[in-house]
């Protein structure tokens, strides 16, 4: 059963959120987004809520406002006609929205559409010149910080896919295509409750319970932010599982997730049937190396990027820097990436991310090797920051998976 | 296997688009969406396709330039960095690039999030005064009329969902879950090529295959824009499929859909192990009725807003008005919606859509009546509009699914 999301666990997010706000010169931050809404309400019904600065939120509600009210943990109101919002919230907040004020209210920019954040922006100006600022970034650092009870729920997430990824090993033989092996781990994640959907914030970006490549189909390049984003059932969904066979020897990257209570979790492990070419298996070992090491490095206060340059660093002393997270033009450019309510989320372990890493962060740390033609090979947990370090909250066994 | 869009059907979209553009005054089309990049260019990959009013469209690609080149149906370059990618464009677009114009370019301000739109808008602006508009309703127009080729693969998704349908029913018993149910009939749908997602344009719109909602779970209100939305997972998961026990004597809807080659089908059944009471009976008699009466009406030329009203003339003459379409507040204040690539396409069968209806739209035509603490009962076809009138593309035979 779905785990109940504690009003003072919201009631914490809203003022981590006042208190950012108050540094950032906001005077109010309009919520827009459903996994957002969710976060800071407790409830994803459709409509906006209004954090002010200092006092009480509103969650305004279009539908469904009886659902609202028993979810979440802020006050609910009916979303009044955007005309006439404006009004609603000069009389709920004078303070920030009185007629002639300039207040800088923030909305989430990465998200939102153009054409609703026109719509809202010229609601927010009135008579005024208040303006409507981007504050995404103020709602990703929050949300980097997981709670105790939000490491439960993707430990729980974990726990699902570890024996989702069981069952397909049993089920694992030569002949059988990626499309049917990926079909079989989707109805063991989905009867144990996972929501049918991986969300992601990137424009664009879509998972679908993440990857299942075999061989060559697994190393060609793709749109995918990601180091293997795999072949896929065509031009219309270019990643993902394909139709091909999976056949012997040749290595299968099993890359997959789920979402429980709206928290995901991410783990890779590679497969064979009979046995690795010896250079993909030398890869493989170096893709546990690298994550191992980086184990080592996870502590509070080590900086991102330099966990990333690490790890190009030791794929280069062993001569494989074109095949690291996937080859060539098609590389990206990280080794992991936070995760939470959503797969994308902050921080990433790449260049240019100078934060430094802080007890409560979770990330996926993928280092994979991608070799044209012959497959990819690699590795992927999730780990909580401690104190202590990092404790792995994936559970399946590392190492590959060999079926004889 | 998935069937390849031809090089003369991407031509034809182009064309249209050109000729809307015109009559626009639009002198560029920056086309962003990855939905939108797949029916204009053919291909998925990442990046922006240019569309100029007269010549041939460039699509410029991050990743992978190498499969948009095997896939796209039109020019592909490697998408330079954003602070140069004016100039590039004033090389390949000197008519309407070149310093000191003052073009109109148009992109979705539906979809891109504002913090994208924004940088973009600042690097068509340029030295000049060249402005980024909303040209979202030009893309959904000429996507609302559907060619032989995409009828084709909206049929063969209608004929998969019409065999995962049979084999639930073979499964349908007292005990099991919603969430069980759905897990075999998402099974039974991704085995048969299904992409494992259904797109959606709405922002925060999700569809997870759809819902099976049984007795009074599918009547809890809910935040999606549909007439049942189910009861779900959860507030973060407040839709589609609970983990409510199937009853005998009450209604089980079960709204699916799938997505082959990019294109999705929405049907819906209404089942029951052992009998409806008389009340519920009644109304999904007059749901089809209201099918029936609308599949008449469905010719082209007939406009979208009286095919709405219609159905809620023949709803509160059978004193059912405060149940259709969901039940009070919670209504939604549609019939039916447009289908394609994405779920909710244009038109919609609604209030202010003054709109006729022509040959190659597509349309879900869903009436449903909702009995809060009872359960909702309904259908739900697909249509292709023809000179002869609608054509059915679902293909589950009408009727209660009655299960002894």
């Amino acid at each position: 059963m779905e785990q109940q999301l504690l009003p003072e666990e919201v009631r914490g997010r809203i003022h981590r959120l006042q208190l950012a706000m108050g540094h950032a010169g906001i005077e109010a931050f309009l919520i827009t987004q459903h996994v957002d809404l969710y976060y800071y309400t407790g409830s994803m019904q459709a409509g906006y809520a209004l954090v002010p600065l200092e006092g009480e939120p509103t969650f305004y509600v279009r539908r469904s406002v009886d659902r609202a009210r028993r979810e979440a943990a802020v006050r609910v109101e009916p979303l009044p006609a955007l005309r006439i919002f404006r009004a609603a919230l000069e009389l709920d907040y004078p303070a920030v929205f009185a007629t002639g004020r300039a207040a800088k209210i923030a909305t989430e920019m990465d998200v939102l559409p153009a054409q609703s954040f026109m719509k809202l922006a010229e609601m927010i100006k009135g008579e005024g010149s208040s303006a409507l600022v981007d504050g995404s970034a103020l709602i990703r650092r929050i949300r980097m910080i997981k709670s105790p009870w939000e490491i439960g729920r993707i430990e729980a997430a974990a726990g699902i896919v570890a024996e989702a990824l069981t069952e397909a090993a049993n089920v694992l033989r030569e002949g059988l295509s990626e499309l049917e092996l990926m079909a079989r781990i989707e109805y063991e994640l989905r009867i144990r409750g996972h929501v049918g959907a991986m969300r992601t914030r990137s424009y664009n970006m879509e998972i679908m319970t993440g990857m299942i490549g075999s061989g060559e189909a697994a190393a060609e390049p793709s749109a995918f932010d990601g180091p293997a984003g795999g072949r896929g059932l065509g031009p219309a969904a270019p990643q993902s599982v394909s139709r091909k066979l999976i056949k012997r020897d040749e290595p299968i990257l099993i890359d997959i997730g789920c979402c429980v209570d709206g928290y995901v979790i991410d783990q890779t492990r590679t497969a064979v049937i009979g046995c690795l070419p010896d250079e993909l298996a030398a890869a493989y070992v170096h893709s546990e190396a690298i994550i191992h090491r980086t184990e080592q490095l996870m502590l509070p206060g080590a900086v991102c990027e330099t966990l990333y340059a690490n790890s190009l660093q030791m794929a280069a002393e062993v001569g494989l820097s074109a095949n690291f997270m996937g080859f060539g033009a098609d590389q990206v450019r990280f080794l992991g990436h936070g995760i939470g309510l959503e797969v994308d989320e902050w921080p990433v372990l790449a260049r240019g991310f100078g934060d430094p890493l802080e007890p409560g962060m979770v990330l996926a740390v993928e280092p994979k090797f991608t070799f044209p033609g012959q497959g990819v090979v690699g590795i992927e947990n999730t780990y909580l920051i401690t104190d202590q370090g990092p404790r792995q909250l994936t559970r399946s066994p590392e190492g590959l998976i060999i079926v004889p």
